[in-house]
């Protein structure tokens, strides 16, 4: 990493264990380039499974789905992804899901078992054995092109989500895992108190919700509605005990919110963190915090 | 955590993702009670493996050793241990060891496959081929009993290497992972340069050697030349790209070290974090930077 005024310094390395100071390399992971610029980095790589055996899960609401979630979870079944997506992503996105979706379907579970073939070939059993508990259907695509044009399907789903209406406000927020249910009911309630039509999808497993609200381009009052509702949204994911940025970090758009989520005397800290690394304020000054 | 003054706040919390703020909770860990009093943690539990099957090598020698130890890594096997006992520290336990010691054997390494049975029966047919190459023999305790009588033992290592002479100066550096035969075979040079027996042991799938100088209680003198090759220990593992401390911390005796191994810019950083957080140096003060 570049220090400032302007010092390249090696902070970690290629060791699996060190404590003899502390964690700075943490620190600037996900600091924005608010403290520095990393300019190399050293990844640990894991051996490529052998093969990768998803596990698709259809139901009828949230509480039938996220019971299915909950199982897969509390039965300590090691998958590689537990994805999900609710009615109104479904709704958007399901049009294009390879085999189609059935009739009474409104939230999706996409699961996958991955490692050796016999390892795979056993956990995804006892997945499916997880799934099919007041399911719709469940199925397991097992050929390499059904397993590539599930997942390719997975990343269309935002661009799905927007084409309904032309545009999006998608948030991207995390909550304790078992309070995932709340937190897309609660999506969808923000929605009907806003007058905005609302879904969720996401990386359950992480307690990551998607909670977008769709908007139409061009019209100012629907947006600044849309504005109240993340508002809402982010108070929820506290309420919740969660955070307001999962993956997506803060930037510009969420740093107003930050204060809200964090304690004064964190925000202090995290501010004279920023001062001690860049004391001039050159570092992507207006971002994070 | 409780901050300075006395505010109990929150850092961290049951979520698997959060970016909304540096990474607080990574620095408090670690950082050996100088930032803070962490009064509760969430801990991430894994499902315990049905079995646990541990393989033993014997070899003749480090370049033997640690070759066996580089085959496991290089074959991606994801073994939960990856322990290894020098010349040196094998004499000193091996008389207790279960089964008993080749007569030749002057290298032991002790991985470990576990998880569900199939698969961890799996992962032991591959350690034992990558252990076997070079071996003057190869075990697989497979009873419960001689499973925990073999890390029953592994534990009591430290105390044999200290009963040999009844004192030794052990400490515990990192290395990556592909200069390990070098932090041992380094580790012997420098006892011999200081005219001191010593030894290694640790977890070598970490990097993390205990390097350790015997001496007899009460001979100052002799207890001098350890500094000196304690000081030239530190050295040979920065000298590598390592850590002087990987799991024992800094607190009182290796404080004088740590600004040798970091950049002065990171040492001043660490100040400076410190006084953030501790401006009256309250917390465990003399401890770690």
């Amino acid at each position: 990493v570049v220090l400032a005024p302007g010092e390249l310094v090696r902070v970690g390395g290629p060791l699996r264990k060190d404590v003899a100071g502390y964690d700075l390399k943490r620190l600037l992971i996900g600091s924005e380039g608010t403290l520095g610029v990393i300019t190399a980095a050293w990844l640990r790589l894991l051996p490529a499974p052998e093969v990768f055996l998803p596990v698709v899960g259809f139901y009828d609401g949230i509480p039938a789905g996220a019971a299915a979630l909950e199982r897969v979870v509390a039965s300590g079944l090691a998958v590689a992804a537990l994805e999900y997506l609710e009615g109104g992503a479904l709704a958007a996105a399901g049009g294009a899901f390879p085999g189609g979706v059935p009739p009474s379907a409104s939230f999706l579970v996409v699961t996958e078992a991955d490692g050796s073939r016999e390892e795979a070939a056993r956990l995804r059993e006892e997945v499916v054995q997880a799934l099919a508990e007041g399911a719709l259907a469940v199925r397991t695509p097992e050929a390499p092109a059904d397993v590539a044009a599930l997942w390719r399907w997975r990343e269309g789903v935002s661009f799905a989500v927007t084409a309904r209406r032309g545009s999006k406000v998608s948030e991207d927020v995390v909550v304790p895992f078992d309070r995932i249910a709340e937190g897309m009911e609660g999506t969808l309630e923000i929605g009907r108190r806003h007058g905005l039509e609302a879904c969720s999808w996401g990386h359950a497993g992480d307690g990551n919700l998607h909670s977008t609200f769709l908007v139409t381009p061009g019209d100012a009052e629907e947006l600044e509605r849309c504005e109240r509702a993340v508002d809402d949204l982010f108070a929820l994911a506290l309420r919740l005990g969660g955070s307001i940025s999962g993956e997506h970090g803060v930037g510009v758009l969420k740093r107003a919110h930050v204060a809200d989520y964090l304690a004064p005397s964190v925000v202090s800290l995290q501010a004279q963190i920023k001062r001690a690394f860049d004391p001039k304020g050159l570092f992507n000054p207006g971002k994070k915090l």
